[in-house]
């Protein structure tokens, strides 16, 4: 068995590997590096492959260009396990496998670049199992995550299984989902695995990653403090964390209007709607100016009446919050007024820059933040070493990470036993592993 | 009026404060100066006051000495608010007034210095009345914190109230006790309040403490994932956390047996089975060293059986995990038992260097590591915000802390209208405030 | 004496203190807030006074406006000192007082502002005395900071001497200057000092602020270094840092040929060659897109020969290093170019992003870096113990810090035996603290 | 050729490396684990051969003891380079080849051992050239690090060199030595490098290396101030450190008596006297109790007379400088007298608790502290960037470090055109690296 580690072996970000057994290749993830688009200060949809490729926005897949490849299969739906599939997938002559959800952001993603691609996307129940080539059956295990719908893609080789996983944690309270399949993924340890490619976001935490229940009681108590202290509320968290919006509703408990701010809200929140994982009947989701100018209108008149959701809690400029809080709309925030950030900051300097600006504006105005309520989709330590010790894999590959992130994995599987190398191997970009060596 | 701030001032410990009106003064808090007692390598129950005083464990009194003290009002039964009273009590003929929990405390604190002290230990209710002089009517307010009966001590003068309290949160979601007295905190705010005297442990932290039922969440989720994986499990949390060890005695659920090993465990939870706070029949709890020794030796031979709560989750040497954990008991920490640190590291260069050696020597053994299981006691930001709402004070005089923490819970007051040396004041041990000039 | 405490109480930047006696009053500095003025996204030049009032630009010199002002004195030509000369010296009939290099400034800060104010400005020589007003004699000693010419300002009064100067350090080891006049200063403390101002940016810093001399040594070694392995050398520091850039000079020793680019540093280094204090005989400075374009072409053909001088060390965006790193000029960084930057950063998280960007962009064209060869021009702990031990104030009132900082310089005075609010005090924006209560 | 890392690849500390070329072996460094010494409590003097390597507080040197092993080669005279020597050197017959003064550090280590070892000591000089056996020869090329006679050791064989050196730095201004010899290093550069194994310590920090005339600038200008102001003055940094206690010495250029105080000070500076290193004539150097005491009784009675170097900046309970804070001596620290910390904190948090605990009894005392007044013996990134660019090594093996730190000393690599796992490699203790594959 081949493992080729094409991005995301160097960075957060840009997750692909692909897999190859007897000539057949299978493709995990098409994501693209945010940071790398962000800093060419382009517009990833607006560019072709070549320019995506050139400023390091999209995976180098030149190792597998030119293999058989039978199948693409994606894990869950954010942007750096999806994003590069419009620029890359249309080399290979064959489907896109993901579950329901991550179908939806899929066919977005390629519409928005508005590419043609002529992959057949293939949607799949978790536990279904679907032949995908003479090699290679595909199953896609429940895993807890930030978004709905995600996985752990368990593909069965002649070789023995390939788990790959790269975000992923163990949540024993999550919200509108199950815990982690653990069932089944101690079968599948049983029957043999011959490789896992775990993500290490969160490796270096001790101890377990906090559930989202937990988070639910905080968001109980903090809006319970705020109706209590009158004045609007805003609340923002990553648009594709249906769950906590789930939490949100449930703990207004219809006691205040709801409104949803923002493209990317919207977009999330349509496709969780169709699949049944959100109820937005009672709730204004807007998104075009017109449609939000004219809800500030309102929420500035009856500030007392509203919970606003917007977009924008990284202070991302030209964001909803930070539209909001410049006085683009006929709203102004006053002293009194609550700001939830249902959120961490993701630590790069640039974010922590807008965040603080918006934090500033928000502050010089009397608005009351709440910050960090909110915990992490990916894995801790512990989270891990289970993951080890469900599968017992023959072979680890740590990915979605920096060289240290990759190197703090294997400190983690040295304590199980796996040695540097020999089970558990430090890969780069662009490198292939052959693992019968 | 006059505040005397004789402790608390300029450290975090030692917490002393006095108000006189017309010649009579009501004392606030006796407390100990936890680092200045370790730090002098001595024993403060085997100490003079004068050798306290001299090493600076306890406030200096000097200023009240030969004024007529008409009561000492205590309003939790921390050290760092109790601990001087065997020292300095004794000095003034009138009786030291608290709730019960509080009581039990001073009761025991006393004893363990063999003081014979002669005041009066009175005890009240919440809400209850009490004429303290013919000034002062005295009333404790139910207030969250981190040990059972905290309060805030409403004394009602001639010249308004003051309202003391330097540990206190609001906590929407608490166990075994109700959310601080809101509704009695605006009705005094009402009357008009001369004085507020805050604490300022957490004011440069943004938002709100988090809910204790929210650490009950985290704690099931811990406990079931470690039965879930086998292994002896351990918990350690500080002793006066009664609340939080009924949260564990729930999540566990009858299904392992339970034990509490160590002094002050063990001291806590006496005093508060006797008001009815826990129940331990079902609790093996044990502190001198046979009984240990026993204890251990059973949860070695059926390590799965056992869920043991000990002392010491700073890592002090001497306690009880440091014990276990360096072979003092017929017990050995084996792969894959697991530590539960219900507490966080209260962050001096010692502790944290002692609970490194904790850990390093139960990661040597394979045990796995949960920290952090836990909230603060302490108001956030916007916790103490809302007290300033609450109770609308004419003055504040921030305590419990360095001059940077009292600076920072100036700037808060300056967001609320409040202005450096007029409404809010910023003082040093041995002071004297005179709020009328 | 009366001490208004007008600007620099709650942040750094904005300083302004007034000192009366007998109905005369001399105010010490008018500086502006830089960071306001950036979050307004506005350009204070362009602003009235009111403007720049409401925005927090410059300090709100309400209470002194109809005071019988007799003199401003300005201890040094920083912004955080001089910018808000231009919008609040015109409303007092009375001189500018302050040192040749420090004048040269606030002359060209007024021409910038297009201001004809009426204040005469009047330049005293270090050690000069100056009959001011009946009251009042002023004579500027000799500090070390990061700028030529700074001062304290010794004011005789009356009532003893009000020593003002919170920009300042002991240089033991200076470049182009002398040692802090640390004569004069005991003997001023022999002589009674009644009131000392002194800043705070560093007082949390133990021991004492390296010297220039040390910095010159790096400069060598890094410079010799550079030079060995080839390419373009980039430099970047502060445009006042005079004295940095001699060191600079010498360091090079006529090796390449030097060019300064941009028009601070042009400013700055004019100034300081009208008074001797730098000789750019040899060296090329640029400033307008033209003369920068043409030079940034001959660096780009013979980038062996350069060492190029420029503005921008934060990063800032437009900046000279930002447009170089940027392509706006015919010139590309190449592998194994060299970039030092003789800076800290100032850390606000816009800086922090700023050059961080700036760094990234130099990194992925191989620029190799070297950040932080640098020093303090403002006073450690033990600095600030020295100027406390050789002046003995009656009165500190520290300032040019936020709460926290001055909080901590409190804390250095207790330990030289001064006492809250009785010899060192605490004071905010616009108040006045009477010294003779 | 076969690389065994047995050392020093999962830590720092424990450094051992071994190359094999045709059945010949040469084993570079044998150091010790200083901290699994410390947290197991022990002597490891008093350690058996198989206690130490129980303990982890020697390398496993299993892979090589059955090999022919034809040479040990010591880089330099730190423990974690020698301190297995006493243990494992003995297991093969064969030479140990150092230079001179680390020659000194190594007989009296196995003499401290009271091990007699048969294996000769072999000095050679810098630049010398040594037929170690039919593959290898072997030469010490001059590098800078922070004890004299430092090396990069330089194995001739038939298949290029291999450059072992894991602590060095390049300083362009050194005391008492010259800078690192980078002519012959571009020399066996062009002869053709097979191999080089760096350290990794300070990888990750950007730029370079500070050098010591920079930082003798700084011990001048503290000890000038501490000089004015009086009191005494005391002085700590690391034993070894002899260029650093030259550099005091001129600083004091006679003005007061000087005392070298401590067991460690003394021997470092005896073997550095033997070889005219440093001239101790005029020096009152110390280290059993009662010439300390003797000492000290007199630094009391003429304080202003003396400035003392002491053991301990670590704060290390029992080294010289805690027994003098803590009273064993005739001598009290007064207000006045001064602290120089010639030294970093070793970032380990029982170093920092040390350290706090040390502190803060020298500033109860009123001492005022000069806190790293040093700079670092490890290259920095751009150091190590020229030593690649030096040798143009055809293999790189970074060594001394945790997997991280490797990881990050491989990201420097990729800069440079390496690629993991081809010619730049991570590997872990006990591995061994084939190179021809």
């Amino acid at each position: 068995m081949k493992v080729y580690t094409l991005g995301g072996y160097e960075e957060v970000g840009m997750n692909m590997t692909a897999v190859e057994v007897d000539g057949e290749v299978v493709i995990f993830d098409m994501g693209y590096n945010m940071e790398n688009v962000i800093s060419s200060e382009g517009q990833v949809d607006e560019m072709t492959t070549n320019q995506s490729l050139e400023i390091g926005a999209v995976p180098e897949d030149e190792p597998v260009l030119d293999k058989n490849v039978v199948g693409i299969v994606i894990g869950h739906g954010h942007l750096d396990h999806v994003g590069a599939i419009p620029k890359l997938a249309g080399s290979h002559d064959c489907p896109i496998y993901c579950t329901n959800y991550t179908a939806e952001i899929v066919e977005r993603t390629i519409e928005d670049d508005r590419k043609n691609l002529s992959n057949q996307i293939i949607r799949l129940e978790k536990g279904e199992e679907m032949n995908v080539s003479g090699n290679f059956n595909l199953e896609f295990a429940h895993v807890n995550h930030s978004i709905p719908d995600s996985t752990l893609s368990l593909l069965d080789t002649p070789e023995g299984y390939v788990v790959y996983g790269n975000d992923m944690k163990i949540d024993q309270s999550p919200v509108i989902e199950e815990t982690t399949d653990v069932e089944r993924l101690k079968e599948v340890g049983e029957e043999g695995v011959k490789c896992m490619i775990p993500g290490t976001t969160r490796v270096d935490d001790q101890g377990r990653a906090r559930s989202e229940e937990s988070v639910k009681v905080e968001i109980n108590d903090v809006l319970e403090s705020c109706y209590d202290a009158g004045g609007a509320v805003f609340f923002s968290t990553f648009s594709s964390q249906i769950g906590r919006l789930n939490s949100l509703i449930e703990a207004n408990d219809d006691r205040r209007k709801i409104a949803f701010v923002g493209r990317s809200l919207k977009e999330y929140v349509e496709s969780a709607e169709k699949l049944g994982l959100i109820n937005t009947d009672q709730i204004e989701v807007v998104s075009y100016y017109d449609e939000c100018e004219e809800l500030m209108d309102k929420v500035d008149g009856e500030r007392e009446n509203w919970l606003v959701v917007a977009t924008g809690n990284q202070g991302e400029p030209g964001a909803q919050l930070d539209k909001m809080a410049s006085g683009t709309y006929p709203f102004d925030f006053e002293k009194g007024d609550h700001m939830i950030f249902s959120s961490n900051v993701i630590p790069t300097p640039e974010n922590k820059a807008n965040r603080h600006k918006l934090e500033n504006k928000l502050e010089d105005d009397g608005v009351r933040i709440y910050p960090g309520i909110h915990t992490t989709g990916h894995a801790h330590k512990e989270d891990h070493r289970d993951f080890i010790k469900f599968l017992q894999p023959e072979h680890i590959v740590p990915s979605h990470g920096t060289i240290q992130k990759l190197g703090s994995y294997v400190d983690l599987a040295r304590e199980e036993g796996y040695s540097l190398g020999e089970d558990v191997h430090l890969s780069e970009n662009g490198k292939c592993l052959n693992l019968d060596e």
